[in-house]
C-alpha cells in the first residue's frame, strides 16, 4: 500500500517531485535523498543543484560524431593523436565510455542515439545514419565498426547501416560475436569488449553462417 | 572491479561527482542519472537544481517544535485545530510524517533532532530536550507522548527525558509496545503506528515489567 505522504513543508513537497523523477527513485528514495540534503552544509545542496543545471545547459553534441562534448568537436574528433580512417559506430554516449575504458581504440565514434526499433517507433531518421553516410562519403574513413548490442534491434540496424555504405570505398566491420548473444553492450564487462574489438570480422562474412 | 569511467565533459565529470555523493547513489547510478538529465528537456535539469537549491535554502526549522518548515512557526504548532495540551516527542522530522499518516493524532510535536548515543558521541545536549522542558514549564502541555524508536538509543533517551520531567505536573506516555522491540519507527507499518498510539500507556508503569 502506497500512501501519499503528507509533507509540511511545499518546498520540500518540490524537491520530493522533482527527485522522483528520476529513473528508479520513488517518493521514499526522494524523501530520503531530500531530507539528507537538508542535514548537510547549505554548499551541498548548492553544488549539487548547479551542476545539474549547468550540465544540461552547458553540454552540447559534437558536430561530428554526436557524442557529448561542451564544443563543436568533442576531445576525441579534434585530437591528432587519434586514427582518423576508422569510425567504431555505437548506440550512445555511455557506449563510447566503456569502448574507451577498455584502452585497447585508437579511432574515431559514431554516435547514433538508439537503434532502429519499429515497435518503439524509432526508424532510421531519427538516428545519426544519413550523418554516417556523408561522414564515409568524405573518403577519410577507411572502416566502419559496427559496435551495436547484440539484440534483435542491434542486428537490424547493423544491416541497415551495411546496406547504406554498401559500395563505398570503406571496409565494413563488426564487434566480434564474443559479446554474448542477448546481452546489451552497456553490462559487458570491459575485457569481453577489448576483446571483442581486437576480433572484430567482416560484415559480410556473417551471412549464412549459423 | 570498478574502474573510474572516463568522461569526455568536464561538466559531465561534476555532475557525476555530486550526484554520487548522494546516499546509496554509485558513481555508476550518478553516471545513469546524468545522461537520463540530457536526454530530457532542459527545463526537468533546471526545474530539479533549482528544486534542490530552493530547499535547502528556504527551509527553517520551527521555533516551537523543531519541526522543518518555511515560517518561523510550522503549520501543525500554528492550527487552531490542533490540541495543545499533547505533545508527541520523535526522533525527527520523517518520524513526525509518520505519525502524520496515522490519522490518529491531533496533538503537537517535539523533534528531538536523534537519540542519545554515547558511541557516536550525541549526548543530551546535542538533542532538543532543554527547550522541550522549557516547553513543558511553560504549563499549557498536559500530557508528553514519548514516541521514540524501540531500541536501546531510544530507550536511553526516554529515560533521560522522563528524569528530566518528572516532578512537572504532566502526565508521560510511551507508545504501546505494539513496535517489534528492535525496530525503527521509520520502517513500521502505519497500522501498527496506529494502533501503538491508542495504547500508549504510563511510562512509570513500565519498570520491572519483562
Amino acid at each position: 500500500m502506497v500512501t501519499e505522504q503528507q509533507f509540511s513543508s511545499l518546498l520540500l513537497e518540490e524537491a520530493v517531485t522533482q527527485l522522483s523523477r528520476l529513473p528508479g527513485v520513488g517518493r521514499k528514495t526522494a524523501l530520503r535523498l531530500a531530507l539528507h540534503l537538508l542535514r548537510q552544509e547549505p554548499s551541498v545542496a548548492q553544488a549539487l543543484g548547479n551542476s545539474i543545471i549547468k550540465l544540461r545547459e552547458g553540454i552540447k553534441y559534437c558536430k561530428v560524431c554526436h557524442n557529448i562534448s561542451e564544443e563543436d568537436v568533442c576531445p576525441i574528433c579534434a585530437s591528432p593523436l587519434r586514427d582518423g580512417s576508422t569510425v567504431c559506430v555505437v548506440e550512445n554516449v555511455k557506449d563510447v565510455m566503456s569502448f574507451e575504458n577498455t584502452g585497447q581504440y585508437r579511432g574515431l565514434y559514431h554516435v547514433l542515439g538508439g537503434l532502429i526499433s519499429p515497435v518503439d517507433g524509432i526508424g532510421p531518421d531519427k538516428l545519426q545514419i544519413d550523418s554516417l553516410v556523408e561522414r564515409v562519403k568524405q573518403g577519410a574513413v577507411k572502416e566502419v565498426i559496427l559496435a551495436l548490442s547484440a539484440t534483435m534491434e542491434g542486428d537490424t540496424t547493423n544491416f541497415y547501416i551495411y546496406r547504406k555504405l554498401e559500395g563505398l570505398p570503406v571496409k565494413i566491420t563488426q564487434l566480434a560475436r564474443g559479446v554474448s548473444v542477448g546481452n546489451e553492450i552497456e553490462y559487458t564487462d570491459e575485457i569481453t569488449l577489448g576483446r571483442s574489438l581486437v576480433n572484430r570480422t567482416l560484415f559480410k562474412d556473417s551471412f549464412g553462417k549459423g
